[in-house]
């Protein structure tokens, strides 16, 4: 997933290892500076019970601006009361000293096992050495550093002509299982040297997360520490983006781009999952097609059979059936890859039929197509097939 | 889970192989006959797409009257098209012509794979013998053959007085996976001697399953072929209950306890599940509460946390903190059986404490309490934990 990572102009970016993982030498704190202060946006869970470093984070950024960016794996901090707000304070102040910043322009970010205080000792101790970490090329450490259950680091790039400059996006996250609409246990940082507006980049960073994060789905929970930023230096030297124009246009297209490549890494990376599964739905509305395709991600009869690679066009059916969005069965039509399932309210099934659906079941990546033979607008969901591996980790994991 | 059961006046059963499932001698063809046309009610799957037996006996069941109940195991006789509705018309047909009833009197059912059409001929061909098998003490054997993945027969009976009279109320159900609010994969049969006004029985069932079936939880599916049906003979000689008065409210509850405790044997038998949980919400309305309780319910990292007997008090909160309802977690409380693990904010969690709370999860039923600490109205929903036999079964077990 990772090829080697572009500069971006304007940020410098740290990973070391500070202790707060149990694994001895496992990097655990990251950290993202511009050169300034830069427009920054961030879009959160929508989960009630949020993290310390989420509720400071929410009200730092509303001013639009900010310089580094802070975050720890291995402790969540959430579910901690005073003293958790207190450890995130702290830890976001002894990296403002060390910069010499305002310490409102840290955003602070948390992952990892929640209902215990973050060691804010051992965060504030290993500052010296994270801000001497900093280095125009760290993209790599830093990714490495905020990895919980990740079985592989995940960022993705992009490049995006401003006029006659090209620069650049990059994106960085953390995130496998508990991966749902609203975003849950994943973190995300991207960064641009494109100069935008601070409205407008909160706008455009909202939207992208609505087509992509937002429709992928491993389990259905959302965590209380999810957070994607976006920082934009300005280092390009453009005419600050603000909307409306061609090159906010090819921005925003960048900007989705590299969110969903960054969905479908984490999609991929789904606790134990083997298969990332595209799941499209045509119907009258968008937002019916939308309902059908989640319902059929989520189900948790189709994801075992996803995991067995068993054609099973009953359970997919079903599960459209209890959408709550209307359509007549013998209208429907359901494909896996280009072989047809199911046609007519009876399944297209032969023997032979059935071995090609599951030739098809057994690629890692693959598109399972529902027509509700209402209309053409098209919604999707990536969703990834449940097995043994699931059981094992969130069976085992203890808070 | 079965005493012996009682006689219910009025009523005959039969339970018999037919050779519909694939093990030789395993009994697949049960039926039920009243002594004359007696009033009858349904509640069926909210699905969209559904069964044969289920559009027939839909419609049949509205005339408020029926005599026969057909069931078969072994195959759902659902997206079998034309071909299947005449093989369900043809075996009610038979059954009918056997027992020299009105065809729109006998209200078929079935339950089993999916896309196969239902072997008419082997019902038809089995209706003599079915027929012969029918005894007033026949329960046990119909109890027997509507079961498919079900690991144990599940019934209940209550005594309801009416007046000077004790009249009795038997339920018969079969279900074990995709237990699911509106029903998924249940069918159930309840018969009683108490005379009873159509119009009434059938707004008493309706009310009781919102009640019951309608707050499990096993895996969030639901199936084509849902059906619950209450008959009541009238043997017992009262004057019809209409609802409203003293014997009709003893009535509605040994209604509501007989669902009840069919509902949590289906939970206990969900697919591969080694505890039934009731996950009991406090709220400020019962409509808030239960929407939490679902949501903790059926939330697949608080479901393998169950089987982990993991006081995954984090999972709890993030789950409920997703609902949708507005609460504040500093407010908030959770509790595993009678043992606290979070309280304003915070786990109240030491070694001791972590170890009698999973005391309490190695119990095959018990009650995880979650206060929001907005009021004190209730909603609880059964759920199950999800292992590797839920994996086991579910990905292997083709359509």
């Amino acid at each position: 997933m990772t090829d080697s990572l572009p500069v971006v102009a304007g940020f410098r970016f740290a990973g070391i290892a500070a202790g707060i993982k149990k694994q001895p030498g496992a990097k655990d704190l990251g950290l993202i500076v511009a050169d300034r202060p830069v427009p920054t946006a961030g879009v959160f869970t929508r989960n009630l019970v949020r993290a310390a470093p989420v509720e400071i984070s929410v009200s730092r950024v509303r001013a639009g601006k900010a310089q580094a960016l802070l975050v720890n794996s291995g402790n969540a901090n959430a579910c901690t009361g005073k003293e958790g707000h207190a450890a995130a304070i702290e830890s976001s102040r002894a990296v403002a000293e060390a910069l010499s910043l305002d310490e409102s322009l840290v955003l602070p970010s948390s992952t990892g096992v929640i209902g215990v205080v973050l060691p804010k000792e051992k965060v504030v101790s290993a500052v010296p050495a994270l801000v001497a970490d900093l280095s125009a090329d760290g993209a790599d450490r830093f990714a490495e550093a905020i990895m919980t259950t990740d079985r592989f680091r995940k960022t993705a790039t992009a490049n995006v002509r401003v006029g006659r400059r090209e620069g650049v996006l990059l994106g960085i996250a953390k995130g496998a299982g508990m991966i749902h609409p609203n975003m849950a246990t994943t973190l995300g940082f991207l960064v641009t040297d494109v100069a935008i507006k601070p409205a407008y980049l909160r706008r455009a960073l909202r939207a992208a997360v609505e087509k992509t994060l937002n429709r992928i789905s491993v389990d259905g929970d959302t965590s209380t520490n999810d957070s994607f930023y976006l920082m934009a230096s300005g280092a390009l030297g453009n005419a600050p983006l603000g909307g409306g124009d061609a090159a906010s246009k090819r921005f925003e297209a960048a900007l989705e781009e590299v969110l969903e490549s960054l969905g479908r890494s984490m999609v991929a990376d789904g606790e134990g999952a083997e298969h990332a599964v595209r799941i499209e739905v045509l119907a009258a509305k968008e937002s019916d097609a939308l309902k059908v395709a989640r319902t059929i991600a989520h189900s948790l009869l189709v994801k075992t059979a996803l995991h067995g690679c068993d054609p099973n066009w009953g359970r997919i059916i079903a599960a459209a059936g209890r959408a709550g969005v209307k359509f007549d069965p013998a209208k429907a039509e359901v494909f896996i890859g280009a072989v047809r399932v199911f046609k007519k309210g009876l399944p297209t099934f032969d023997a032979e039929t059935e071995k090609k659906a599951s030739e098809v079941m057994k690629q890692p990546h693959y598109t399972i197509r529902v027509s509700l033979g209402t209309g053409k607008a098209v919604g999707h969901v990536l969703t990834s097939d449940l097995g043994h591996e699931y059981v094992r980790i969130n069976a085992d994991y203890r808070s």
